[in-house]
C-alpha cells in the first residue's frame, strides 16, 4: 500500500478520552492503584466513569440518631479518597451518579454481587440536596474549573429491569431532571448528560430528546453503551457468546448522531460510556489476541463518530459477578489482575505511540506521523467476530522517505506478547506463584524487531508479518549510519588487522 | 533516680510480636497498604491477625452450577494477595479462621456493617474440608517451614452472642475440635489455639482446658482480649466511655497463666489477640496522647505476662460500624486515614528504638542499653485512666557514664507531635483538604531536641520535662566533642581574627 | 502592622528563576540527584547554571589518531546525563559556556581543585564550531522550542585572572563575539548573553556595552554576580569573613540598570547568575540560621531590580576547594551532604508557599494572599551583617478578615529547625553515623504551630515570636468549626454523660 | 542427555561472591548507583571490588596549614557514602588499597585518564597509620563483626609497571608486611591478603608465599586476576584482540593451588580479583552475545577452583581510557550506560535462577535442581574463542520428571535479547534519544517461550535450540492442568454449545 507524505486528516483522542472503572469502592484497592499506574505510564486516559459514586460501600450518605442528635452527615473520605487517586494518575472523573443509598431509597432491588439499589429516590428533594451537597464538595476541594471538565451523568443503563426499576422511563426521566437542576444549582458550567442506555434500546434516545425540550432540563451531552456479543452461554465461571462484525460497534456509535438529528440534542457531544466486544465480565475473548485485532479497526476509526468511547474495563478488579477465582477469568480489563498485559492493552499501548496526522487508514492499518517525522504505523489482522483466522497476515507499506531508517516492530498475535497463551501453557494455574507470575509478565511483552531499510525511489518499503489474531506497532525514524569505518564485525575475534 | 549499669533483665518482643488489622478484605486497601509501610519502617511487628479470612467478601468458597458442571471452587485470588501484602512489609499472618461463608452456614445471623455470619457450619465435615484447603494451599505457596510459624486461631470472641451464634460453648469447643484436626491433618506442626475469648469471661478458659483434655483435641497456645473501658455512652459517630486503670491490662494479661495452672494447657504461650484501652472504634481517646501515656506502662511490663500482646489496630482503615467520616474519628488504629501519625503510633515507634538489656523500669520509665552501649529511655507521666493530668511530669534520670554525651529527646504531648490537638486547631474539618492534611503531618511529628551532658562522677544527669500526658524518647550516646580549636562562633561575623 | 485588604503587586519569580549547581559533572552524582529531587519538591527552582559544561571531565571534545584514523569525536554521553537529569526535575538549564577543554587550549593556567583551564583557546573558529556542535546536539535531542529558552552565558568572572588568564578584558570581547556569533549560526532565537562578572567590577559592563555595540555581536541579557564578604580569614577547613548589610545585595542587583542607561543592553533583561553571602564554600555562615534571616529581604525584593538571582548554590555536592570532610563545612548548598537541610533552604521553601498577590512588604516581612484567598506571610529578624542579635523579634500582623481561621506557624531560628545547632550539640562529628545522620534531619523540620485566631472588626490578629534570627511562615486560612455539638473534651474519660 | 535424578553435587557460590566496579569515585555516580540496584535485583551479587579508594578524589588525606595549625585530616565522607551505596544494596567491600595519596606518594608516576598515582609510600609509617585509620573508621561505623568479613587485598597488579613503579617486587613485599600489618592491628581477624598480580606473573606466588613465610606478615587469601586476550590492535575509541579458549581461563584459575602446593599460602582461599575475556575497557567483544556463551563454561566450573570470580566490571561507568562515547564502546560492564543489559547481564542473570544441586554439568550444558524439585539448566553454545559459529546449537535434556511440567525457556544470541545487535540496527548512534533508549531497552529482554511436556517413562525430554552464540535458561516444573473441562477454544467465539 503507497502511503502518501500528505496527511489526510488528524487522530482525535476520542479513543483515549475516558476508559472504564468497575465500582467507585473498587479504586480504593491497591491492586487497583497499581494497575492504574501502569495504564496511565503506558497509555495515558484522559478520564474514567465508575459505578456506584453514591453506593452505601462509598459512606457518602450517613445518617445518625443518638444522645437527642438527629440528622445526616456526608461522609466524603473514601469519595475523596477515589478521587485523589484518579487525579493523581492524571485521570480525571467522568461522574457517574447512582445507585441509591439505602437512606434516599423507595425499594430493596439491587444488582449485582455488591448489591448496588437500584430503585428511585423516595424523595427527589433529599436526592437532589445529595447531589448538590456532592457538588459542592467537589468544588471546594478540587477548584471550580477542575469540575467544570468533569460530566456528570445521570444513572447507568436505565432501560434495563437489572439497573432501574422496571426500566421506568418516566421515572428515568424525573430523575434525570431533578439531577441536572441539581448540578446546576452549584454551577451552570458543569456537564450534565444522559441517558446512559445500553444496546438495542435506542427508542429511548429520540424520547430524550422531547422530554428534554419539553421539560427544560438541562442537557450539555448525550451517552449510551456498545457492545456486539449475542446471548450468553453460561458454564462455571464463565460464558461464551457469539460476536457480531466489529463495524457493528462503529454502528453504535453512530446513531445519536442520526436519531437526533433536528432535536435540540442534535448538535451535543456523544459519549460511548461503555464499550467492548462482549458485555459479561467471565468471557475469556477480552484476555485473548482476538480481541485485541477485533478492536483495532474500531479504535482506528471510532472518533470519527463520537467525543469519547470508554473502553470497559482499565483492569480485572471488577465483582459485579463475585470475585474472580482466577488471574485470567475472562473479565472486562486491559490488565489482569497483579497487571498482567492482555493483548487488548498492547493495542491501546500501540494507540497511544502513534502520530497525530493520519497518511493512511484502512482495513488493516492506521498509518500517522509525528510532529518530528517519524511515522508510526498500527496494523492489524482484519477479523469479523464469527470466524478464526488459520494463519496471519501480512501487511505491505511503501512510506514516503529518503535515507536510511530504523524500523521498530512490535507484535502480539496468538502466540507472541500473548499473556493468555502462556498461562494456558502452564496449565491455566488458579493462583500462580509468584515465579508463574513472573514468567507471565514476561510472556507478555510484546516481540520487538529492529532493522533498517534504504529508501529507493523516495520511498521506504516495509513488510510486516502479523501472527495469528495479530496486531503490530510499526514505527520508522529516519536515521543516519554512525557507525565508524574502522569497526567491522570480522574483527570482532581479533583475526584481521588491516591497520595493524 | 540512679540508673545502675548492670542490666536487670531483657526486654521481651512480645509488645511487637503482633498488631491487629481489621478485616482481612481491607488489607487490600490502598491506604492500608500505604499505612503498613509506614508502620512497618518505624515499628515492625512480627505479625498481624485480622477478622474475617474466611467471609464471603474474600471470595475463599465459590459454589458452582451451570452447563451441567456443579461443584465447590476455593478461589485463592483475595487471599493470597492478602498475605502476599503482609509478607512484602515483613509480617507473618496470625490466622483468625472466621466468619462463616455462606455456602456453609448453618444460619443467617451476621456481625458489623460488613455482615460477618456468625452462626457454626452447617456441615463439620465440609468446614474442615475448607480449613484443610485453605491451609495446603499456603503450604504449597509460602512453604510448610513458614506456614509452621502462623498460628492459626479459632473463631473470635466465641463468649459474645454478637460474634458466635447464643454464645454457645458447646458448639464453640466442637468447632475448635473439628478445626485443630483439620489443621493437623496438613501438618502437625502447624500451631493452632483459641479460645479468643473477650475480657470478662475468663471462666471459659479452665472449661475449654477440660474440653481439649477430654477430647483430646490439639492445643499449641492459649488466646484471649483485653480491654479497660466500661460501658458505651453513645453519642453521633463516636462513644465516650469510663477507664480503668492501665495495671488493669497487666491483670487481664495475667489470668491465663494463673486459671490454666495444672491443667493441660498450663505450660502453652499464651498470646493476647487484641487489647486497647477502649474496644469500641469510634472512641476519641484512641486519638489522643493519653492513649499513649495510659498505655506506655502496659507496653513496659506486658512481655512478662503473655507471648504477644496485639495493639488493636494498625491503622483506621476497619469498617466494623461503618465507614469513617473524619480523619480521626476515635478508631482503633495507631494511624489514622492517610497515614496520620497519632500519639500512640509514637509510643510504639518510641518502644522500636529501646535496646534490649533493661537498666531500669519503674512507674515512669524504661530505661535501656543497646549492644554498642548507648542508652535509650522511655519515659512517660503516670495516668490512672480516671482523672485528666492538669500539667506534665519531670523524670530525672543518673545514668551510668563518663566523658560527654549526646541526649537527644523526642516528646509527644497534649501539645506536641499531636496531630488531634492540631486538627482540632483547625476546628475539627470533615474532610481536610490536602494542604490541611500535610499540615497535620507536620504537625504530628514529635519534638526533638539535642543537647550535651558532661558526667559527674561516673554519672550522666540527664532531666527530661515531659508535657500533660507526655512520653518522652530520651537517647544518651557518649560522644567526643569534634569542634575544632579554630572554629569559635564569636568570628562568625569575621570580627576577631587572633590568627590574621 | 495593619495589612490592606487590597494587593500592593505582584510577586515576581525572579527568587526562583534560577539556581546554582557547582561543577557540570558533578550533577552525575548520586547525592547532587538525591538533593534535586528534595529541592525541586519543596521549592521548585525554574532553571540551574553550573561551571565547566566544557571541562574534560565531561568528555565533550574527544581526539583521536589510531589506525590511521584521526579527528575529534564530540562525546555527549555525560552532557546528555546531565541535562536529562535536569529535565526529570523540572529543572532547565542556564547554559554557561566553559572552561577550556585541553584539546582547545592556549595554555595550561587552572583554577579549582578539579583544574578547569581558564585560557582563551588556541583557535576561535575551532572554539565556534564546539559551540555550534553543542547547540545543535541540544537541539536535535531536546527540540528547539526548549532549547530558545535555556539562556547561554559565555565564561565566567573574566575580570578575575583565576578564571580568566590575565583578566584580559579584550580577549574576553573576543571570546564573546566568537561564542555569541556561534549560537546564533545554530538558531537567532536562542539567547546569548554576558559577561558574567564578580562583585566590584562593574566598569566591565559600560564596556562590554560598548563592545557589543561597535562589534554588532548579539547580545541577549546582561549577566554579573553578587556577594558580600570581606576578605577570607583563613583557618583549616574554613574562612571567616566580615558582611555587608544584606541591601547591600539589592543595590548590586540594581547596578545594571544604571550603568547601561542609555547603551544598546539598557532593556535587556538581566541575570544575576551567582549570589549569596560569602563567596566561599567553606565559610560557616551558610549553614547557620543567619544566613536565613540576612537573606530574607533579599528574596523578598530582589525580583524588583532583575530578571533572576539565582542562589549560589543549590547542594554542597561541590568541590572547588576540595572534598568536603565534614557533613557541614560552610559549602554554599542550601542542603548539606545527604540533604541536610540548612535555614536557607527553609527560606527559599517558605518563599514557595507565598500566594502571588504581595499585600505588604516591609523590613521584617512579606505578606501575600492566594488566588483562593488563603494568606501567607514570610517575616524575619532584621539583620545587618556586622551585629548578633541577642534575642528574637516579634512580628504582629492585622490581617483583613472575617469569621475565624486557622493560623499554622512554621519557626527557623538560631534554636528551631536549625540542622548546625544539633549538629554542634552533637559535638560536630565529622562522620555522623546512620543513627545521628536520621537525627539532624529531624532537627533540621521547622517548628510547627496551628491556632486559631476570630476576626475581630474584619480584623486577624496574629502575633509571631521569631526566635533569634529566627525566619518564619505564617499562613492564615478562613475556617470554620466543624468540631460538633456533642463532643467535649470533658468527656473524654467517660465521666459526665449529660445526653445519657 | 540423560539427566541423572540425583545430584551429583553442589553448585558454589563463587561465581557471585564478588564482581568489579571500575573505580571507587564512581561508586557516587547516579548511574552507577542506578546500575547497581538492576545488578543487585536480578543477580545479587556478594561483595564488590573497586580500585582507588585512597586516590585523592576521594578526599580521604587531607593536610592542612592555616591560622597557625597544621596536620592531616581523614575526610570519610565519600568512603562513607560509597559504602553506604553497596551496604544498602547488598553487597559488602572488597577492599582493596591503592591508589597513593599524594600526600604520601615518593613519586609523580600516574595511571589511567583519572591518574591514580602508582609509587610508593614515602613513609612507610604515614602508609600504616592511614590504613589503621580507614580500616578503625569503618569498625566504627559498621561494626567489627561486618568488617571482618570484608577481605583487604593489597594493591592492584603489582607486577605491571603501569600500575606499580618499576614493578618492583621487593617494594611490593615491603607495602605488602606495611599493611597486613597495620590491617592486624586493628583486629586480628580482619583478612588481608595480596598479590593481587595480573595474568602471566604467576611466579610472583612462590615468591610472596616465601616472603610472606620469612617476614612472618599475616595473609589470609591469595589474589591474582584472568584473562584471556592477546595484544590490543588499536583503533579510535575500542581495540581487537584475539581470544583464548575458555577453558583457559580455568587453567588460570588454578594454578595457585598447584604453585602454592607445599607452601603456609596453601590452603588459603584463592580470590580471582579480577576476570572476563579481554583486559581492555574498549572492546566490542564484552557487548556481544559472543561473550556470554564463551563465558559460560567458565561460570558453570570456576567455582571448583576458587573462592570467587570476580567479573570485571558491573556496569560501564567507568573511565580508565578516558569518558566513554558511545552507549556501547566495549566497557567491561555486565550493563552499559542506562542500565542497559548486555548479553552477558543475562549470562549472570540465568545463573542467578540455578538450584544449588547439580544434576549435570557438561560442554554446553549446567543441569540443576531446587529444594522445590524444579529443575533450570543453563545452557549454551560452545565457542573456543577463535571461530565464530556460523548457526545455533541444539541441546536435548532427557530429565527426570512424572507427569506433565510447564517448560519456560529464555534465549540470549546473536539475534535475540541482543541490546548490542538492535543498536548497530539502529546505525550505531553515539547519542541515542530517548525513545531509542527505550527501544534498546525493549530489544534486550530475552525471548521467552512457554510450552508444556509430558513424561514418557519417567523422563521429560525438553529440546532446546539456541541461536548462534547463544545462551539459555530453560526451567522445568511439574504442573497439573486446571484448566476446567468446561473450557475450549473452540467456544471462544460462541459457536458450539455441546452444554447448553
Amino acid at each position: 500500500m503507497l502511503v502518501p507524505a500528505r496527511p489526510i486528516g488528524t487522530l482525535p483522542d476520542a479513543w483515549r478520552a475516558c476508559v472504564g472503572t468497575g465500582r467507585t469502592r473498587e479504586v480504593l484497592h491497591a491492586d487497583y492503584r497499581d494497575s492504574l499506574e501502569v495504564v496511565q505510564d503506558e497509555i495515558g486516559f484522559g478520564a474514567t466513569r465508575a459505578h456506584g459514586i453514591l453506593h452505601d460501600d462509598m459512606g457518602l450518605v450517613q445518617p445518625y440518631d443518638a444522645a437527642g442528635f438527629a440528622g445526616v452527615r456526608y461522609g466524603f473520605a473514601y469519595v475523596d479518597l477515589v478521587i485523589d487517586t484518579w487525579l493523581e494518575a492524571g485521570l480525571d472523573p467522568f461522574l457517574e451518579l447512582g445507585f441509591m443509598p439505602a437512606a434516599l431509597a423507595s425499594g430493596d432491588q439491587t444488582v449485582f454481587w455488591w448489591k448496588g439499589n437500584v430503585t428511585p429516590p423516595r424523595d427527589h428533594d433529599a436526592w437532589a440536596a445529595l447531589v448538590r451537597a456532592l457538588l459542592r464538595h467537589l468544588v471546594d476541594r478540587y477548584g471550580i474549573e477542575r469540575v467544570r471538565t468533569w460530566p456528570v451523568e445521570v444513572w447507568n443503563e436505565p432501560n434495563l429491569e437489572t439497573f432501574w426499576q422496571g426500566a421506568d422511563e418516566a421515572a428515568y426521566h424525573r430523575l434525570y431532571a431533578a439531577t441536572a437542576r441539581a448540578v446546576k444549582d452549584v454551577d451552570a458550567d458543569i456537564q450534565v448528560g444522559g441517558p446512559a442506555i445500553s444496546p438495542g434500546s435506542d427508542d429511548w434516545l429520540p424520547r430524550f430528546a422531547d422530554f428534554v425540550a419539553r421539560d427544560g432540563a438541562p442537557c450539555d451531552f448525550v451517552s449510551k453503551h456498545a457492545y456486539t456479543t449475542g446471548p450468553a452461554q453460561h458454564v462455571p465461571f464463565g460464558v461464551h457468546q457469539t460476536l457480531r462484525p466489529p463495524q457493528h460497534l462503529l454502528e453504535q456509535f453512530a446513531t445519536p448522531r442520526d436519531l437526533l438529528a433536528g432535536t435540540a440534542l442534535a448538535d451535543l457531544p456523544v459519549h460511548i460510556t461503555e464499550f467492548s466486544s462482549s458485555y459479561r465480565p467471565d468471557n475469556p475473548i477480552h484476555d485473548t489476541a482476538y480481541q485485541a485485532a477485533y478492536l483495532a479497526p474500531v479504535l482506528a476509526r471510532g472518533g470519527e463518530h463520537v467525543a469519547s468511547f470508554s473502553y470497559w474495563t482499565l483492569c480485572d478488579v471488577f465483582e459485579e459477578v463475585g470475585i474472580p477465582t482466577a488471574p485470567l477469568h475472562g473479565g472486562f480489563g486491559l490488565l489482569g489482575h497483579r497487571q498482567l498485559r492482555k493483548p487488548a492493552f498492547h493495542l491501546y499501548s500501540f494507540m497511544a505511540r502513534l502520530g497525530s496526522d493520519v497518511l493512511a487508514s484502512g482495513e488493516d492499518h492506521l498509518v500517522t506521523r509525528h510532529a518530528d517525522g517519524r511515522i508510526s504505523a498500527l496494523l492489524w489482522q482484519p477479523l469479523d467476530g464469527s470466524t478464526t483466522a488459520e494463519r496471519g497476515h501480512r501487511v505491505r507499506l511503501a512510506l514516503p522517505g529518503a535515507g536510511s531508517a530504523v524500523v521498530v516492530e512490535r507484535h502480539v498475535d496468538a502466540e507472541r506478547g500473548n499473556v493468555r497463551t502462556a498461562w494456558q501453557a502452564m496449565g491455566s494455574p488458579l493462583a500462580p506463584d509468584h515465579r508463574a507470575t513472573a514468567d507471565l509478565h514476561d510472556a507478555s511483552a510484546p516481540a520487538v524487531r529492529v532493522s533498517r531499510v534504504h529508501a529507493v525511489d523516495g520511498v521506504w518499503h516495509v513488510s510486516a508479518d502479523l501472527g495469528r489474531h495479530g496486531i503490530a506497532l510499526v514505527e520508522v525514524t529516519g536515521s543516519r549510519d554512525e557507525n565508524p569505518a574502522w569497526l567491522t564485525e570480522d574483527r570482532l575475534l581479533g583475526h584481521a588487522d588491516p591497520t595493524g
